[in-house]
């Protein structure tokens, strides 16, 4: 059995491990067209900040290893630049030396990846822009930023009677996790950070609400956001360094800019192969990696997948699916049954010191497939007991099918116990928990860790009090039109109120049912939504109609969640 | 519908808060015994240490609250003395003013908690000992320490040379949840803390084996522990303070000593109202939580719960379970379907700067009910990407069945993300997950927060390769007979090895196999199984006969764990 692996990051490099160790005879060649086998490219944001200070602490396992430990014949610098899937062979180039061989194989496996989307824009090939794909690219990032740059000493013109070095200035191109992750490290760097985003939001997963928080926060640390408006041009600048203006015509100087517009499938070399390209771009498998070609295996970043809950396919670069894939891949080869069950994309960023996370389906992705048959709660529960020390509100979305109560997606952003929620009700969707086993779920609780009803525990509570009616909800995208009642403290309608809105603190409102219209729906607000529960219960059963403004203020102004 | 309520903590205040909302016209009486409604007790060890400062943070919601906002007829310091099952009625005592007064009930709900055990040890009721059960209790425990005791005052005829004044000292009875974070608060307080236990472990739901690491953390902490060793009595000491004397005659002197040996249902009541008592001697209730007899209804630390994975009885005074109890008892109350699915028993415990967490079964529990349809794994895995900073080992046992793959248990204990690794486990456990569901997870994967293989998906992996006999196991309970090899580099064998293992480094294991017997079970060891996995795949498959030491040099000494 001889297996050719394309593709030493990630995916190639789980599948090269795992078959030698489900088959010590296999003759396994492991091609990398980089200079690194197996290298962290998660890691390489934080190296340019410096939080990860070593270059070799990114790299994971090298070539050496695979060949000591695992009798691997692993080869860097070596790109695979055709496949004939007839006489089943692959042509390889070393890049060092120029030559080519032909290889053959009785499996291939090709773990590619994805390659940075570059568009044609002016002045793109610019010196001064770059991307952060690979452990090289850091590093002349690095070297830019410390060494400076012939464009870097035109930054000494500056007029003006400044006392101190005026910062360099970085244009991160793209909103995305590396974007925002790069910026951050940039920041931490002490550049002048600007983050330009052709959407009308960052992290697209995100809904646009919920997106706002991470804005605001990111702005709170001095990243300067520019959303809805795509690069035109790069050009020199007069004075040194990069001009880069915007389709709206406004012109951000740079002396350093970073390009990060996101990634789409490798297939030159599937294609090259002749096996199925499917219609996200990617290349088509089965669910145990198989392609079109019963002989050629792929995985990680170029595939096509299976989202979870809706079935269809999509494109998802993460490192986990892509590690999970090489071991599905390996077991095949080997003559095992392993499936991938798809991926519900869950992630993970840090900004700052807060987190935003989520998993399973958005709703404007639920939307955009005119699915209806969905409800959503916003909710702001404390990430662990209100009276340890520490405590801060988590930013909570959850979505749920209204036929069948499983949980659909849940987003949620804080500065504390985020990846925790988002890691429990990820495995909740995969094992098809309803909201009622969200409520009943019995999670680590103590003080400094969370509370007895964690927030996985409230959004289910709340959810199932939604959909048992006890709870009718509204959101604010169509409450202002409805009679607004505050049940809060008048202290609180200081701070911010709706305008125009009727006021009666929860502890009057028994006594005061009169002052409300009979004829009318009272949607109730108070800070998140738990005395406006109170205050709709009361009112439903006195025969009025009333619901509650999920999230309360909180989700009005989507300010103080991240911040307070 | 009048409903009494026995009992405003956790269940009882739970309960009341729901029903107020089900049903706006019940007449709702709500008793405590205690001067505090609705308090946070798992908040008191940490009010001793000064973490949380001030001791109105502990009072969730007070009986005014419950009046103003909930129209509930909330009473502290009032006490039910007897229940009349047949005439519906039970007996309040006002504790202040001393009158008893008889109230009718419908529906009776009984939260009255669990005792603190007080075993009848001599001297148990001298001044200077005390529990950590009441906002009280923590009252009278700072005083102690703060303005000192004519004991304390012993103190300063200490002899010696001295320059600072020693440290008061404080004997801890009990090493389980209450008293372990007594033992840490008062460390903070610079106390010098014994902790004494009847048991050879600490925190007695965990296995001995991982109880272990939590010991060894706790006394790198300055903590003393006395294992095996249950208290004889207490006495005045000579100087001042008293002399904690335990059974094998040992004497420790202490200044303040704090009692926590664990809580027992308080029963009084149910048995005045004749309701079912279980074998366990708590109150037996169905799945509604409701007992023997239909109008009275239980919830919380007096209660009987099922296991969730065995389905025996199980005392659980935990407050996640209390708080759906009383939420189940208002649904039901109300006329609504709704049922308690049992406990896992899942928990968490902050150590100074470590955790220690669990879910479902533990490998004694297991034992006792001669359950050997069962595997277990011990792996340590990082608690986010190795290469990024802060990356700290969390030690795993995972428990799972033979025949069917379920997880069965889980215990972890390590300085970062361990409560995130026992919750999401415990989600898994409670919708019936197999190590198969856990290895194909998807979770939050960002270097700052795990690894594209969480540790959640590395002990499915872990426990699939060996279900699958691609990993043969064996522990080091009876591993030593076997013969070993260890397949680490020379370096590491110089820091801690056994004696008389054979070693052969991986990456030279395929040219000396002939140094290895051919008629015994090769027992392989490393660091912490990984490259034992490796070689044991390749002996196998060279026809040799190995096993993995599970958990490796990591499970042997159980150091370095949560102090690397």
């Amino acid at each position: 059995m001889k297996v050719a692996i394309i593709g030493g990051v990630a995916g190639g490099a789980s599948c090269a491990a795992r078959l030698r160790r489900l088959d010590e005879n296999a003759e396994i060649i492991l091609v990398e067209r980089g200079p690194y086998m197996s290298y962290a490219n998660c890691g390489l944001p934080y190296h340019v900040g410096g939080v990860i200070q070593d270059e070799a602490e990114l790299l994971v396992a090298s070539a050496e290893l695979f060949r000591e430990q695992f009798n691997i014949d692993a080869r860097v610098n070596c790109e695979a630049i055709s496949v004939d899937a007839a006489a089943k062979t692959v042509d390889l180039r070393d890049l060092t030396m120029g030559d080519v061989t032909t290889v053959s194989y009785d499996k291939l496996v090709l773990s590619p990846g994805a390659k940075s989307v570059r568009p044609p824009i002016p002045g793109i090939d610019l010196p001064g822009i770059f991307e952060v794909r690979t452990v090289p690219d850091t590093r002349v990032i690095r070297q830019w930023i410390e060494k400076g740059s012939p464009f870097l000493s035109g930054m000494h013109k500056y007029s003006g009677f400044q006392t101190a070095r005026p910062k360099t200035r970085a244009v991160v191109v793209g909103g995305g996790f590396i974007g925002l992750e790069t910026a951050e490290n940039l920041v931490h760097r002490d550049l002048d950070v600007t983050v330009v985003e052709m959407a009308d939001q960052i992290l697209m997963p995100l809904d646009r609400e919920m997106a706002l928080i991470a804005e605001k926060h990111l702005e709170r640390h001095g990243v300067r956001l520019v959303l809805g408006d795509g690069v035109a041009s790069f050009s020199p600048a007069q004075h040194g360094g990069l001009d880069v203006t915007t389709q709206s015509g406004s012109v951000y100087s740079a002396d350093i800019v970073i390009v990060s517009l996101g990634v789409k499938p490798d297939t030159m070399l599937a294609k090259s192969a002749g096996v199925d390209i499917g219609e996200r771009g990617g290349i088509r498998t089965d669910d145990r990696m198989v392609t079109s070609d019963p002989d050629i295996l792929a995985v990680g970043d170029a595939v096509e997948v299976r989202d979870f809950v809706t079935g269809e396919w999509s494109l998802i670069a993460l490192a986990g699916p892509a590690n999970r894939q090489g071991r599905i891949a390996a077991d095949v080869i080997a003559g095992r049954d392993a499936r991938f069950r798809g991926t519900q994309g869950t992630s993970v960023i840090g900004l700052f010191d807060g987190t935003a996370a989520w998993t399973g389906q958005s709703e404007k992705a639920l939307k955009r497939r005119g699915d209806d048959d969905y409800e959503k709660i916003y909710i702001y529960p404390n990430s662990h007991a209100g009276y340890y020390p520490g405590a801060r509100p988590i930013a909570m979305k959850v979505l749920f099918r209204k036929s069948n109560r499983k949980l659909l997606g849940a987003q949620a952003l804080g500065l504390d116990g985020v990846d925790k929620r988002i890691s429990t009700l990820a495995f909740a969707l995969q094992m098809g928990a309803t909201i009622d086993d969200l409520a009943e779920a019995e999670l680590c609780y103590a003080p400094p860790y969370g509370s007895a009803k964690d927030p996985v525990n409230f959004a289910g509570m709340v959810a199932a009090d939604v959909l048992s009616g006890d709870m009718p909800i509204r959101h604010w995208d169509n409450a202002e039109e409805g009679f607004l009642l505050d049940v809060r403290e008048l202290p609180e309608l200081a701070v911010e109120c709706v305008e125009g809105v009727k006021h009666i603190p929860l502890g009057q409102l028994r006594g005061r049912v009169d002052e409300l219209p009979k004829d009318r729906e009272i949607l109730v607000v108070c800070r998140s939504g738990q005395r406006a529960y109170y205050a709709t219960r009361m009112l439903l059963q006195m025969g009025l109609k009333a619901s509650v403004v999920s999230g309360g203020m909180l989700s009005h102004f989507q300010n103080g969640v991240l911040d307070a």
